[in-house]
């Protein structure tokens, strides 16, 4: 598994050239890329530049479109349905974000769900938009049916992510960005290739039987809801999945469960889909909708403070902030470059012959 | 472990009394009770009638406040913040409730925190509240710390449960209640009692060490978030109870950490408190704020539906929908009565005894 370590501006400039190839504007280029690269740079690897040639397959195959007409459907002083016009995600939803902020200054709060969008990149990004309005951020997105909810033999659900990021005083902004499932499917890759078996919990074979076996999937198995079984609690992940799917796509009139689009062009549509596209759902609150924001900073930073110096368990150094990894990664690769897989390189420099753009 | 079945409207009138005795109007004490009991009546028997003496307790330790004003202390169009004058949880909640469902309908959503409360029951009472008014509900609470997070020795949050009910149509509602724990403390009580210990991931000693002892918190020990440890993704759980606990109290104004009020009163109040009593939110969604209410619920059966009729795993009858088996309970109990093991009703009569009412 050897890698290759690239300055952040290169693949900047090569991804951005690339959607601008696919029809994409230079604004919509500029935004699709600094979404996806926030990925790379906050260390999860399996939603950035990774999946470029992915979003290029799904426009070869009509399922992208790179010259969308965003808008609003519906709306309340506080709520909004966005239609994504089959646009890339990683524009439609920092649109669909603004929206929410916006209704926010106005009314305190703003949520916007939205329809007929494709994968949005990092749930991260866009919650964290919020915070340099002195507001928490809300993001999450329905995704094709990898993970079997509590006694279900089949796939219903994405890996459904949601974060939450809440703005602080001195202390770092919290950024909670997980997945509903035990372990993300970037996870079960790394295993893979280290030919190494799961723990307990992460996925089930196609049977519905526990497994250890990181290739599951690809015969059938499913992800596991946070917990893994019943006895963990997994009920309680595939709860929280659920309302991600439903808040995301019920409400907007996407696709849901079972009928929520495949990222992979070569795998078919689902049939009979009940909706349009995939789904995403954004909130946006003013923390001085709820008391004056130098109040809410300073018991965020008390808050902070206390935890990260609570005593860690033997052998662990400290006792993290949700975000902190991820905020120290992003330091790190700024300035030391975002080192890539030579398969991922690989497939980067052939999908630039194609458009005349080198890596 | 003996038991005897009440007669719902029994138990009713009984605490009813008990809350009039304790100074509660009469509106008041009928809400309290109505609050408490949907806990017996679901299944969730830790936070109902036999938490009564509790709630009691608390109020002859001048924790609680009978005859609360519990007022709006700040407020946009679409959020508030509730100060509950340290009233019960019990009628405190059901007002901020109401006014997140008051906003919902003038602005699309209403947004309520609350500080200055006391224990609220359960969450799914709150978020049902919503229902009526085709509304999406969300409640959640903060509670005494006996919740590790991920790497800490210390316990910092409480079992935090976040519920959100969603509205169906010919299906009844999608409700999930649930807390951010893997096991909840009265799944604890349930195997102290059998004398059985409990499955990895629920509990870790004093040192942070796992263990499967039901006893262990009462040795210094901690309940573990949901996913257990690290591996099976517990600083998820972490996260989530997290955000309960800033949205609920960072947001209010009310105590949060390790600095929220215990609900035994024999248990001493923690110093250096930074905020008022313990903290909840609320939150209301009207579902015609994103589309017609129709839509949303003939979607809705449908999403239902096809989880419902999932392949299952052998030897489980079905996939099941987030608040199906409290529903089922709840039907079961109206009709054939609530069981209390006998240490539950003998304090319940001593507590009648006290105030001249026979259980």
């Amino acid at each position: 598994m050897s890698e290759r370590i690239y300055p952040y501006q290169q693949l900047f400039n090569f991804t951005k050239a690339v959607f601008q190839q696919i029809g994409c504007t230079e604004s919509d280029a500029a935004m699709a890329t600094k979404v996806l690269l926030s990925a790379d740079l906050r260390g999860v690897d399996s939603h950035g530049v990774a999946r470029l040639s992915g979003y290029v397959r799904l426009w070869e195959a009509n399922r992208a479109n790179a010259k969308p007409n965003v808008r609003i459907i519906h709306e309340t002083p506080s709520t909004a349905v966005v239609d994504g016009d089959a646009g890339l995600g990683l524009v439609v939803a920092p649109f669909a974000m603004q929206v929410a902020i916006d209704k926010a200054k106005q009314v305190g709060t703003g949520w916007v769900s939205v329809q007929n969008s494709n994968h949005f990149g990092i749930a991260g990004y866009h919650a964290m938009m919020a915070l340099e309005h002195d507001m928490i951020g809300i993001a999450m997105t329905n995704a094709s049916a990898l993970v079997a909810p509590t006694f279900s033999v089949e796939r219903l659900l994405g890996t459904n992510p949601i974060c939450v990021a809440i703005p602080a005083g001195e202390e770092p902004a919290f950024v909670a960005d997980l997945a509903t499932t035990t372990a993300a499917n970037g996870k079960l890759e790394i295993l893979q290739r280290k030919s190494k078996e799961t723990p307990t919990g992460w996925v089930q074979d196609k049977a519905g039987n526990p497994s250890t076996n990181p290739h599951e999937l690809k015969s059938g198995g499913a992800l596991l809801p946070l917990g893994g079984d019943r006895e963990h609690g997994s009920h309680k992940g595939y709860a929280l999945g659920a309302v991600v799917d439903i808040f995301s796509a019920v409400l907007s009139g996407a696709n849901y469960g079972p009928w929520v689009p495949p990222f992979p062009a070569y795998v078919p549509m689902p049939t009979d889909m009940p909706g349009k596209g995939i789904g995403h759902f954004f909130g946006a609150m003013r923390v001085d909708a709820f008391r004056p924001a130098a109040d809410f900073k300073f018991h965020m930073d008390k808050w902070i403070g206390r935890f990260r110096s609570a005593t860690p368990v033997a052998g662990e150094e400290q006792v993290l902030i949700p975000g902190d990894p991820e905020r120290e990664m992003e330091a790190n690769r700024l300035k030391a470059g975002i080192p890539l897989l030579n398969s991922v390189s690989e497939d980067l420099i052939l999908l630039g012959e194609k458009f005349g753009i080198r890596l």
